[in-house]
């Protein structure tokens, strides 16, 4: 417990940590000049065989406190676009944003309160229509509700370096698909958050702590087939059902409630699982259960890209899928809550938060597809969401 | 004073007026089998020499009241897409838009409003990226704060036909750019909304009822010539000063203000005028002033497209261009009021509300032009707005 500069460095990603004499958190992370491991993953990236797009790496400080590492490839063979960011800021909640989380059912005393939020988030727009967008966010949140007594700060330790993510690599030999692993280095690290805090079947820690995870992965296809639903549908429900028996379909309806575009009464795609402000059963099982559904993004969604990344298609289908990449961006923009809550909190990295939207999208008006094409195959399971795991009872709306 | 079902048919837009038992008035298009002055305008549009898109016109109701025009003309050569939409509206207002008034500084004693809205607005995206985007919009907002007796409706009435527009037509002689002239036959409508309450010198009319004008007109370029930005401030300087000498300067800089791509830091455009809840001197002056506005359109826009069509460009121009239309959509569909405003309204038709949208964007992750380069050039005058008819004071920003 060092009053200030202490600098953690048993873990790779080489964050600074100190705390003011409020007793918040600031994070920093260490200068471009020194090495940091999630680098190394990037580059390798950038060398893959089918991959010659330049993976461009950013650290990035926010001044308020934290700072994160954002990653996004342009322009590639099999990815039109991929982005992938951590972040990991500390600060004031304002009040509004206190007030948007009373509104969701929190309860807290005061009106701005002390926050830690890390998180990790990754949109991959491949370019061939045929395979579909995914996009997965994990995160944690941390609110102090009472005033921290001066020398006893939050302190939140690093103790794994990034073996475990070294070694999904390794395994998956996916190589130039392995984008999405860069985001479990962070995972596995958050993995030793409050350590000797676990087992705690509240989410009040001791100082009037608050925290939750949430997050969810989700999939947008361009065209409709309905086994890549199926099994990516199928993988997250094994994740879901390894913790709790009802977390899948509470998670697959809060996904499919999420993802509306309400104004043009359609869903941004085939859904997956949603869920926000999760504290039970206990910090620990509520973080090996958001580790499973990150780790289940691999198994949900590289099938489905070795098999469609090489399938024919033409000028019409590329429409198509500039145009519902158009309506990606319509969600992210106006509907999603944590474009909205990045844009409008001050200092936020706004390259960051919108790395999520597509290269290239397009608006055409009154584009209505033709009935009995593909097209208008998609869109009546946008209109109506389908149980894809028990397909034949919806199959007929 | 019919109770229900008076047609009105002096107006050669041929409108279906009624008002239901509350007092509240209905507004019917047409059915599209009758012949509606604009479609020809639009007819005359499509068969233009330069023009070869389809404009697409489709007259639409909205089930709460009213209704509109829109006309999109898509994949020109001149232009890459152009909107116009012309809207009339009725209903009763929700008490979250009866709030959002009261914090602007309208004072109403009711929670729910019947309210009259009637607007034109179109934007305008070029495909050469030397000529800039126009967009412009002018409206007339009517709430009736007091219960209206039975049988005292709130009347609209309809005296103009369209011969104005049609004389426009024929002065200004550049057919492939009069898709703008559509939106004044509209504005020539409204001239003779409630005929016989003018020079009123209060916002508040009898029996309660408020009314104000608003709008804008600003200009988007995605290279920057200065002297194109000097014409179009000054020709709307030349408008707004044949009425108050106060409204330029005024409206030059809600307009700056208005556009701010808040998250970037940066602005749409080079500006242009707008403002809103204009009440004063009284409703025909009110209503001749935005009639020039909107009459400025023309003089302020069409010598740059006639001068710039035609310029060379390439790839890398188009790809800045389609950058720079990326942020429009950021802009539109994060900060205009407008846009939220319709989207989050029941029964709104998102199509017309969505026309002001380019054909194509594009976001690139950390896109920086170069220094010294015309892109950075135009992003300088984007951070720090400049006074167009004194730029010699601002130059050296």
């Amino acid at each position: 417990m060092v009053d200030h500069g202490e600098l953690i460095t048993r873990n790779k990603l080489m964050l600074r940590v100190w705390w003011d004499w409020k007793g918040i958190i600031h994070y920093e992370l260490l200068p471009p000049s020194k090495p940091v491991n999630s680098d190394l993953y990037c580059q390798q990236l950038m060398r893959l065989k089918q991959e010659d797009a330049k993976f461009k790496v950013d650290r990035w400080e926010r001044k308020e406190g934290g700072g994160g590492i954002t990653c996004v490839l342009q322009d590639g063979r099999v990815f039109e676009k991929a982005g992938v960011n951590i972040s990991i800021v500390s600060g004031t909640l304002p009040p509004g944003a206190v007030q948007q989380m009373r509104s969701r059912g929190k309860k807290f005393d005061q009106n701005e309160l002390p926050f830690f939020a890390a998180g990790v988030s990754a949109v991959i727009h491949p370019r061939n229509p045929m395979v579909p967008t995914i996009h997965f966010n994990y995160r944690y949140f941390e609110v102090q509700d009472k005033d921290v007594p001066r020398g006893r700060p939050i302190i939140v330790e690093w103790e794994r370096d990034a073996r475990h993510s070294a070694g999904s690599l390794v395994r998956l030999k996916v190589e130039e698909l392995t984008i999405v692993i860069t985001c479990l280095i962070f995972l596995f690290n958050v993995e030793s958050l409050n350590t000797g805090q676990d087992n705690n079947n509240t989410t009040t820690l001791h100082d009037g702590k608050q925290w939750w995870f949430g997050g969810g992965t989700d999939l947008t296809p361009y065209y409709l087939f309905e086994e890549d639903a199926i099994l990516f549908h199928r993988v997250l429900k094994q994740a879901c059902d390894a913790h709790d028996s009802s977390y899948y379909q509470r998670f697959k309806k809060w996904c499919d409630d999420y993802f509306h575009i309400e104004h043009r009464g359609e869903r941004r795609g085939v859904g997956g699982i949603f869920f926000d402000d999760l504290d039970t059963p206990s910090q620990s099982e509520a973080f090996a259960f958001v580790t499973d559904c990150a780790e289940a993004v691999i198994p949900s969604y590289i099938p489905i890209v070795k098999k469609r990344k090489d399938a024919g298609y033409g000028y019409h289908e590329r429409q198509w899928q500039l145009l519902r990449r158009g309506r990606y961006v319509e969600f992210n923009l106006i509907y999603d809550r944590g474009t909205k809550f990045g844009l409008y909190t001050p200092g936020a990295r706004y390259e960051s938060i919108l790395m999520s939207l597509p290269l290239n999208a397009k608006w055409e008006y009154m584009n209505i597809p033709k009935p009995g094409s593909p097209e208008e195959k998609l869109m009546q399971v946008l209109k109506v969401p389908r149980d894809w795991l028990h397909i034949e009872k919806t199959a007929t709306v």
